[in-house]
């Protein structure tokens, strides 16, 4: 076991819970799932070996594998698991991110879509890579419910999906986002978190403007998606 | 110089839009600014270096100091800076921040309470070091900005301020964001990332619910911030 790659056809629940969505959502993905001699005989660790026994996983007892795997001290298990191909469903309300940059933004942000019950999320590449442990472990184990996709433009992936709202957060959004009449079908689009969307997205759709002081420059790209996702979906769950 | 700790009276401000942020807003605290041989001889260089000489701070070239505070390639200014006194406006908005742990998500809180106009955010200890480089670095700058103030309990915190609403965000609200009164004088309470708020904090005032689905266990603290600046600031800005 070494430190992951991007080249890698598998990747890493790094943690106990993350590891338990993992058995729960993906048993055949499994590969095997490894317990440090520190874990202790309580719930979830029993509910993980029964779930590993049903699949047939191997367990590894096994220090070593943290040591390389891990940074943080609490981590006690690890799952080891297969990449699977995801595709988003082209129906339903999507959020689109162009060339996300950040591993750990990327899986607050699945968290936060899950949570509002945005389970399909399209990515523009180049992006970082949705596979890395980091940006697993910063889902809290929602990247396990997500429908996912990389597509090589945003043309490609608007030829892909149903007829729909599309709006792209900009700093010169054309209209404030607690002024935008929400549609029943719609896709959020997202830019990197240090350049944004560049201005042709103003044509793909109605732009979006989430108003702030010119004190920042910009807000933080998972806090505009949560605030987005938020003003998108209220009162519809 | 050596790597940040708590205990020093000093701090660092790790690059060059925040060492020209620092010297624009606090200038007499000061203490020198290291420039790296490879900081190109551009415009925001050439402010540094004339804000410096206006306020007779010493300009230091040298590049050994940023191998041992910058683990980031692209960092080649550094303002080091005396800590300096803050308190908060009791008569303003506030966030409030019970036992913050993570220097990361509370540098990217100041910038989004600045951006939406809440320039004051009052921590209840324990929490985690608001002069910590890290999240200096995670406000982009905003903390220059900042009013903050630490205080031993909530109600220590509470007998300071001005009458206001109170609306600790809780994840048994018993209010959904939305349908909220906003009243003109508000402080939102948020709690520690991992744990929330105690439960007693029900009777602080009128607790808050981000309605979001089961799925996820919570939303990420601040996403949560970010939703509550949004909808308390909304049309007031």
């Amino acid at each position: 076991m070494q430190k992951y790659k991007k080249s890698f056809d598998y990747s890493y629940a790094l943690g106990t819970e993350l590891t338990l969505e993992l058995l729960k959502q993906h048993p055949k993905q499994v590969i095997s799932v490894y317990i440090h001699s520190k874990q202790k005989d309580n719930e979830i660790y029993r509910k993980i070996v029964s779930l590993a026994n049903a699949n047939r996983i191997e367990i590894i007892n096994s220090d070593k594998i943290f040591n390389i795997l891990s940074d943080k001290d609490n981590c006690y298990i690890i799952g080891v698991f297969k990449k699977y191909e995801s595709k988003i469903d082209p129906n339903a309300n999507h959020v689109c991110l162009v060339n996300p940059s950040n591993t750990g933004n990327l899986g607050t942000i699945i968290r936060t879509s899950i949570g509002f019950g945005i389970n399909n999320i399209a990515i523009i590449a180049p992006g970082v890579d949705i596979y890395d442990p980091k940006t697993i472990r910063a889902s809290m184990g929602a990247f396990f419910e997500l429908n996912f996709q990389y597509f090589n433009s945003f043309d490609e992936y608007k030829a892909s999906i149903s007829e729909r709202g599309i709006f792209p957060f900009m700093l010169d959004g054309a209209k404030q986002l607690d002024k935008i009449e929400i549609p029943d079908k719609f896709t959020l689009v997202f830019g990197n978190e240090a350049t944004g969307l560049p201005s042709e997205f103003q044509y793909y759709g109605q732009s979006v403007l989430i108003k702030h002081l010119p004190t920042i420059d910009s807000l933080n790209l998972c806090n505009a998606v949560s605030i987005g996702l938020y003003q998108f979906t209220m009162g519809r769950m």
